[in-house]
């Protein structure tokens, strides 16, 4: 590419951990069982340098602040039964993403920074879907683009009628891109908004506004200036009765992340990364836990350092981390190590206790967590050796990566256990990738009869050959060859093209139906890839470089 | 783009219509109710210049042929029960695509070929599953990339056993792109190997061979080479005895497509096509029937005259031509006129007849042709003015394009019938789309209630009013607001992005659930679409570019 890339300049590391106290763009008010995020953006905040935050415009660290709240909202109020989005700036919700960073940014950053925002839009809608933490778009002005991407998101958007007051997804006339963060799939698939009206919106820069806004299903309802406060308190309340998260539970506090991060190491409780940057890749070795749970009391008295909790927050930063600041390590290799025996135990509790409001929200996020590994752009593989504890939902891990690899045996003077792994009852459903199946059906797809005989095999450790033949693990290179079959895949992979293995792995990971959620990184994402790809949108005479120059864009005007 | 692009040199105009006297590449043998299909690559009969078609790798024009043979197999032959496709080439089934003829076209000719290739192979899948034609791959060499991806589109793959045959992906590996043509698509959704092998499978240059393609379901079964040729002939007869295509049926000669070409027009029986360069459209006028058809012997007595069909391959060249040789013109505009009585009685005669095997030809090929409107990276409108006859599986047009527009009323000194449209029972349910809907189930996504209301109204002429409010139609202006509104629609959609615009439509016309074509087109297709477009395959130094020199593609090795 002969483009003029990265106008702007970018940090040469992104940090994911945030707090309230330190939140830019956010303010958060909580009255009860509802809670208020108003959305406040600092213009001088950006998180790189080389733009400014105008109209509620956001970047990745506005985007790290918002996924911050929506969590500890989850996690910190289970009091809180509904949360309305709104603005602090008059007349103007959100203008979305800001287009002088995307017109400068890198194709990785517009790419990883789209998922991200992605991601966090999905945890919304998972809040409102599963968490019974209703999320409301209260439109005190114009939702543009991202902004109403954003919108779309929650489950009730309600627009004020003051005559001025839009949505619109204005991306492609303005700026020859998709809505990239979820909107063109949205609004057909989520909100039934028939498809030539659709397009029709998608092509009208300063949107729709009033009752045709209704009428076309892009909000649920108008409301007059004089009463928008007052309707909008209204309708949180009404919603909040719908919830059943307790109005007495006492939240769990999100405690600052324990990270060091070295030039070759990030460690966290419960989780050491080795960065092999000769190799390209990086080694995320779990940790089993280190004392043992007696039951939900002792869960929440843990808190923040249940087991679970701690290592999945661990994996969340590192994921992210790797995705931004790591390009270059295009293969994550999964490792475990410490005493099934807990894991296991630690596993059975968060069954048994599916339906307590903070196991549920431990297991919801291990969902969204091994998600992230699902449509995470590098290559996966998990090793499965000698001490290692791959049973309960860790073991969902085996099945989340692109291929497993399981010593048979024991390497040569090494005394610790030979490795075995089993399954739970987390497996058969309750963590489910983002093609609404299990990883497991995923993986037997048109196989009932493996699940069921699968399902029999619950709490079985299975050594080598086992698991080899109950189709669980992809090779089982005894201990001769384990260190030059483990080696050669490893430079081999490095080998290929890092964009056709982005590609094939997106294909190979999503057998089965798909979902709103699918179609959005399949679809939706691929395509925009492609446009942020194409010198229309991207080039030194594209929309996305002239926006804001007065010059129009002189488009190839060949239809590909 | 600074790549250098089109180092071969494309023809100016590509013509889609042969006949298997003009056959360069493929031959058929019938033998009763089995037919055998002989891939044999003609070196020197490529469609461009720069390249030789060696060990049976295709271009367009060999897909071209295809398409035909499939297409006539179907019409002319109701007594081929099952298709054999094999080679005439000792030990290579099928090399794929020509890898020099991919390295050197344009970014626009490698998508459009793409596209119309699985069309073709979805063609085949849809004989088998549809038209009791039943697809066999008898590979008697290698298949490798795209040549197994054409026995991937069988129903069933056999492969010899001769210690050198193999199947294989080699394209990540070998060329930095992927398998395009749904290849790692059906992989994993319709012949169900397991995910983690795929990958596997997928990263291996030489391919599987032997036992282990069968283990991995790669392949249905291995076969001796002493023992291939009469254990195909034995499995094609088994599984002609499950078709239901009559022994005796007369076939329907495909006579050759009447085409007259001028600079601005393409004239088809029942198809005027103009093409307005400066406005960057065309429109497509289809003609209703001449004459009446009396049954279902007389459908057979007209045979490639009967209107339906007649008019169907008609829109179905216009499609591909305009697809390949005019890529500037990036609206295509459906219109109408004729006399609605005559398409509604020719609508109805097919559907009481479904369940003739001509008469089922017809309504899956019109499946098909409209299926083309779907993937169609163009913009589409329909305008039904005044005479014009959509009406029975016609107004099934009206939902597949982008948007319609309405006349409501007449425009002075225009006597024609005021605009009326109707909908007949093929519209529900007869002619899926891609995601396995039907067009009004996808525009009506979620709404039950709506097409139970519909049902009722099929038969009745709608006018504009009606129309609109029944949801069938996007706009109806007025006699006075009419030509400027078209005028400034299509003025303005002129002016947008042409890529902005492709991945818009793409998203936005598939509402609803997912299938193995749908993820062809969407997920994969999106996928090799921006990898096309990325240095490390399409670069001076990406792998495409340098396959053959016998250096070495150097990458740019951040993941994206």
């Amino acid at each position: 590419m002969h483009l003029k890339e990265q106008t702007v300049k970018e940090p040469v590391l992104l940090d994911f951990r945030t707090h309230p106290d330190r939140y830019l763009h956010w303010k958060l008010t909580l009255e009860g069982s509802v809670a208020y995020l108003r959305m406040d953006v600092n213009e001088g905040g950006s998180a790189f340098e080389g733009y400014e935050l105008k109209l509620n415009s956001y970047d990745i660290g506005v985007d790290i602040e918002l996924y911050d709240v929506v969590q500890r909202l989850r996690f910190e109020h289970p009091e809180v039964k509904v949360v309305v989005m709104t603005s602090a700036k008059q007349g103007m919700f959100c203008a979305g993403a800001n287009i002088r960073m995307l017109g400068g940014a890198t194709h990785a950053h517009k790419v990883n920074f789209c998922k991200f925002t992605n991601e966090t839009r999905n945890s919304i809608e998972d809040a409102s879907e599963r968490s019974e933490q209703i999320y409301v778009a209260a439109l005190n002005g114009t939702a543009a683009g991202g902004g109403y991407e954003l919108a779309l998101a929650t489950d009730y958007i309600m627009l004020i009628d003051d005559g001025n007051a839009a949505v619109s997804l204005p991306e492609v006339p303005l700026l020859a891109v998709l809505p990239g963060t979820g909107g063109l799939t949205r609004i057909v698939d989520k909100r039934h908004v028939r498809r030539d009206l659709a397009d029709v919106f998608c092509t009208v820069e300063e949107g729709i506004k009033g009752q045709r806004a209704v009428d076309w299903r892009l909000v649920d309802e108008i409301v007059p200036r004089s009463r928008f406060v007052s309707r909008v308190d209204e309708k949180a309340k009404e919603l909040a009765k719908l919830s059943d998260r307790p109005s007495d539970g006492a939240g769990v506090e999100l405690a600052p992340l324990e990270r060091v991060i070295s030039e070759t190491t990030m460690s966290y409780p419960y989780l050491e990364v080795s960065l092999d940057r000769a190799g390209r890749s990086a080694t995320l070795k779990v940790q089993g836990p280190s004392r043992e749970t007696k039951d939900l009391e002792d869960i929440k008295a843990q808190g923040v350092n249940f087991w679970p909790l701690a290592v999945l927050r661990a994996l969340d930063d590192a994921l992210l981390s790797l995705r931004f600041n790591e390009p270059e390590l295009g293969t994550l290799i999964i490792t475990s190590e410490g005493d099934a025996a807990k894991v296991e135990h630690d596993d059975q509790l968060l069954y048994e206790h599916q339906q307590d409001w903070f196991v549920r929200e431990i297991l919801l996020f291990a969902q969204r967590v091994f998600k992230r590994v699902d449509v995470t752009s590098r290559t996966t593989f998990a090793f499965v050796e000698q001490g290692s504890c791959f049973t309960g939902f860790l073991s969902d891990l085996l099945f989340a990566v692109d291929r497993s690899y399981m010593l048979d045996g024991q390497l040569e003077g090494d005394q610790r256990p030979v490795p075995k792994i089993s399954l739970s009852r987390l497996n058969f459903g309750l963590l489910k990738m983002p093609n609404g199946l299990s990883r497991l059906e995923t993986r037997f797809l048109g196989e009932p009869e493996t699940l069921e005989r699968l399902r029999g095999q619950i709490g079985e450790p299975l050594g080598a050959d086992d698991a080899l033949t109950a189709g669980l693990i992809t090779f089982t290179p005894d201990s001769i060859d384990w260190e030059d079959e483990v080696r050669l895949l490893l430079e081999e992979r490095a080998s290929f093209s890092p964009d056709a293995l982005t590609g094939m792995e997106a294909n190979l990971r999503f057998a089965g139906p798909e979902t709103l959620e699918s179609k959005i990184f399949g679809r939706l994402s691929a395509w925009q890839n492609w446009i942020f790809q194409r010198p229309n949108a991207v080039g030194e005479d594209g929309a996305l470089k002239l926006y804001g120059t007065g010059k129009r864009a002189n488009y190839d005007r060949r239809r590909i």
